[in-house]
């Protein structure tokens, strides 16, 4: 199952994708009118009768009212206003270690503890929105194309062996970075929460649609030049443990969204750096998730 | 003007401090029953014949419907649950700089430019509230004083000048602060963001009554010892500058909370270092606007 956040009538309605990916339909035409939510809404309080009845549902792959060509939509990011901040975690792939030691020297090595840090992405970004470039705060703009998390049960102290019950799904995250700001402000938030620095999407696939272990490529394009090129199973820290470990002494909500981090090739790893130019169209992929595609304004 | 967050009848109530700030008035008894909000809804929606109103009303100081004394009430946080992380400075008074030298060796730099971090405190414990000591998680707990901004005005790419026009009031804020898991996880955000690490209040004052530049006595005393003790005054970087640097390029939102640095006299400062035992009493007080007190539980 894959959930998406599209407009309907100039209205965030919460779809769920049907005939292949073909067309998307509104959840509420399936649960019932009354249950016209949001994406957290539904995170938050879903259950498996209404799951199983979305997957029937799917099954029977008929015409249906309130199904649109996907093509037809624009597609939201799955949570367009998250409740708390984006948790991301640095330098959880190897290669990307190893491409920053040149800029970053001590910073840059392989952590023993997972390195966690914030995002203030009140407004996030969907697929084909448009990223400031905001010129008055930074020269130096690079993509990270990053798996995301998304938690479905609050929990706090969660054993590793229990961590994929806590999760909802994934999604595609473009951690969007001002590399002269990380370094300005020595703690990185700053330089990660510009207006519209967090692109996501274009849908939260189910864990019901892919259990653990993950084994997906992952890629980033800039223009027609591919940048990252990576898969899922080589990150430093797993999901299992990152979602235990993230949870001890703090309870992890339905609905937060968790980075997993981003492979090598990011801009700043090349000499001369590879930062964004105005124009660029940067395509994060993730073997079926999906792709998601911004431009630089 | 001092605005507090409190318990009536199990409920939360926006009040205003009556008498000398030996009473508290539901905000509602003066603006009319429609006006049951929350402080957040306040800060957002307030204007100039609102304030007005409410000031009137106190100098009035007549006895009134929906008054209590505030030995009576339960004081809540200011904000229980704010919309987004609490945005705190690191390193913003000279003395903390220089009593972290030896524990934190290179990073304990007079800084350049601000130190930005988040602190994930979706709900924030209030006066009297106990600290949880999530013993499965850290062994160094540590206590830190700070005079914490409230942003009145959504705003982005603010001037120095028009700085105080985005304010709303000032609060106090314990920013509790996990030593171990701020050093194993490079960024801060695990280590300040435990369940009940952030305590604040009693009461947000309203920067009518309290116009910058701010010069006001900021201590911090665990059982009966004075450990932190200096002026606000001695910030390295001031309010307007801060307000102005974090908005470029970054909004910020009525209702934001600015935490704007400890002063000296830390616990991790102290060779050995003095953290937190269970049954600790912590007193954080700043002039003018009142004393917080927690215990660690």
């Amino acid at each position: 199952m894959y959930f998406a956040t599209y407009l309907k009538e100039g209205k965030e309605r919460l779809g769920v994708l049907y005939d292949e990916g073909s067309k998307i339909i509104d959840v509420a035409s399936i649960l019932g009118e009354d249950f016209s939510v949001s994406m957290l809404d539904f995170i938050e309080n879903c259950d498996e009768v209404m799951l199983e009845k979305i997957n029937g549902y799917l099954q029977e792959n008929k015409d249906a009212e309130g199904m649109e060509k996907i093509g037809d939509v624009k597609l939201c990011a799955p949570i367009p206003q998250p409740r708390r901040s984006v948790i991301c975690l640095g330098l959880n792939y190897k290669d990307h270690v190893e491409e920053l030691k040149a800029s970053m020297g001590d910073q840059a090595q392989t952590p023993k503890a997972p390195v966690y840090f914030g995002k203030m992405a009140t407004d996030i970004i969907g697929p084909m929105d448009e990223i400031n470039s905001h010129p008055n705060a930074t020269s130096e703009i690079d993509y990270e194309v990053e798996l995301a998390i998304i938690i479905g049960k609050t929990g706090m102290n969660i054993p590793i062996e229990e961590a994929e019950n806590y999760i909802f799904g994934y999604t595609i995250l473009n951690d969007l970075s001002a590399r002269d700001l990380q370094k300005k402000h020595a703690q990185w938030i700053k330089g990660k929460s510009l207006d519209t620095f967090t692109a996501m999407g274009p849908y939260i696939i189910h864990k019901s649609t892919l259990p653990l272990p993950l084994n997906l490529k992952i890629a980033c394009k800039v223009n027609d030049e591919i940048r990252q090129n990576s898969n899922t199973s080589n990150l430093i820290f797993n999901i299992p443990y990152i979602i235990s470990d993230l949870s001890k002494g703090m309870t992890l909500k339905a609905g937060d969204i968790i980075a997993t981090g981003t492979p090598g090739g990011v801009g700043m790893g090349f000499n001369p750096p590879k930062y964004l130019k105005t124009g660029d169209v940067i395509t994060c992929t993730i073997e079926k998730i999906g792709e998601l595609v911004n431009k630089l304004k």
